[in-house]
């Protein structure tokens, strides 16, 4: 199969990046943070969720954030929604987007969000309802699609099935996640022929988490069955409270360098992203694992 | 292309990672290393380069070293020489394989060895017929054969003719080196394509430096493509003293990992690889990059 020509890119770290972080943001620093990750000429960004903020004191200011941001046309801003409270607020707030993540295994499911997988698909039923009343669209995420930190290998029957209730209750499209980076190119191949037979003209997003080295790998065996939607997170900022010592996801600088250097275009701007990266250093106050801002003192070959 | 069912590393950190440090290691430390490296299964080990001290302090002590190993029965030990003397040292020393380098770009050959390319294959030739003499497989290896610090991109026929000239001179294989690492998936597909066109037969060596976060994505192209000779640097250690912001190669152990995961075996014990990449970070002073030695507290999914 030919390889993509062009490929869209949500860019997590604003929500599933600094979620993380025991250090609080101020909300000025990520409106500018969020701003020039759309100025470096990324679409799609998950700017924040609407969670409690007892659980995830990181996300409290998700509203004032939203009311804040300048939005720039072009541009998708998303937000990670667990309830049917978490997606009034952000409709509330004017979101482009709802994301919606529930587990492909009872176990995570229940760390992530204290739930089943049956009770979290209903509660995704009344977020679709609100999301289709307020005319937004939403995806479905499916977490430790690839694997999961609890249970071990997935059945990817679970991951479909979970796939097609979602598209039943009218999801836009589906996200699936290797949370704790143990996913392989030989699987995300399998995966993706299955999921194409499964839910045919479903937009398929894919999200992997680098713990081990192969997000990027995996983002190739993806091209190479034609998927054209990645989450990355500049930086490589992330990981996942509920998966202990999961890694963040791919780096978007470095996924952006891979894709550029093979011809397929993104819209995004390597040299600012690069800046965004550092400056994303700098907010949480440690150097983070994406490499090609490591490496700019080398001429770059290709240019 | 089916992918290879097995895969031979060829262990380069004592080599390639040790000779960047500015720490000298001790010698029993280094044989301590390299036997570990052995016993976790790792059948071709680039142990040490006969080169002049002056330049390469780390490899003072290559015959002291060589002389000390233990030599397991199975384990290539392998030395990598720049000329005649450093050929008839490590001869001298007993080393089961030679291996040469020259730079696919005469600017980089020019600050690696001081010669140009056409003064280093005449060298090539005085260190095949000692080799031959001495009935001692070597290999060719052409770095910067990806892309060039100093020139840019790299005319895959200027790479292609250097491997015809090595192969004229009896190596028993090429490695071709991506130096800098800013090589990318389609351009080892296109390469690998055109070096069995061109040099059909002649086992084929990959060496990728991970600078960019393109090392295991290049491995996997290149194993699309059927190539099933890879090199490694356990941690990820290593860089070129004359490609300045290169880092290591492709971490042993995370490319271990990845085979392993896809099915395809490379006869090295993982666990026991993540004990000796934790060994090479304190024998270096620094943490390493490699992602799996980091991750080990995620239970493993697939176990």
């Amino acid at each position: 199969m030919a390889l993509p020509q062009h490929v869209t890119i949500t860019e997590v770290d604003p929500r599933d990046g600094l979620q993380n972080e025991e250090r609080i943001v101020d909300t000025d620093r990520k409106v500018a943070f969020i701003d020039a990750l759309a100025a470096a000429g990324l679409r799609r960004i998950e700017a924040v969720s609407f969670v409690n903020p007892k659980w995830v004191p990181q996300m409290h200011d998700a509203a004032a954030l939203m009311a804040a941001l300048p939005r720039r046309p072009g541009v998708t801003y998303i937000a990670l929604v667990p309830n049917e409270t978490g997606a009034c607020n952000a409709l509330s707030a004017g979101v482009d987007e709802l994301g919606t993540v529930l587990s492909a295994t009872e176990t995570h499911n229940r760390k992530n969000v204290n739930r089943s997988i049956d009770e979290s698909l209903a509660g995704v039923e009344v977020v679709a309802r609100l999301a289709a009343a307020a005319n937004t669209p939403w995806d479905g995420y499916i977490s430790c699609a690839f694997g999961c930190p609890y249970e071990g290998p997935v059945p990817l029957d679970a991951v479909l099935s979970i796939a097609e209730r979602l598209r039943g209750l009218g999801t836009a499209g589906i996200s699936l996640g290797d949370t704790v980076g143990s996913g392989n190119p030989r699987q995300v191949k399998e995966t993706v022929r299955a999921f194409r037979r499964a839910l045919p003209g479903t937009p398929l997003r894919l999200h992997f988490h680098d713990t081990r080295g192969t997000g990027l790998p995996n983002v190739l065996a993806a091209l190479e069955e034609g998927v054209d939607r990645f989450d990355g997170s500049v930086g490589g900022l992330g990981g996942c409270p509920y998966a202990p010592g999961a890694a963040g996801n791919v780096a978007t600088e470095d996924l952006v360098y891979m894709l550029e250097e093979m011809g397929i275009s993104s819209g995004v701007n390597l040299e600012k992203l690069i800046a965004v990266a550092r400056e994303s250093e700098e907010m949480v106050g440690r150097a983070l694992p994406g490499r090609v801002k490591q490496a700019t003192l080398i001429a770059r070959p290709s240019a």
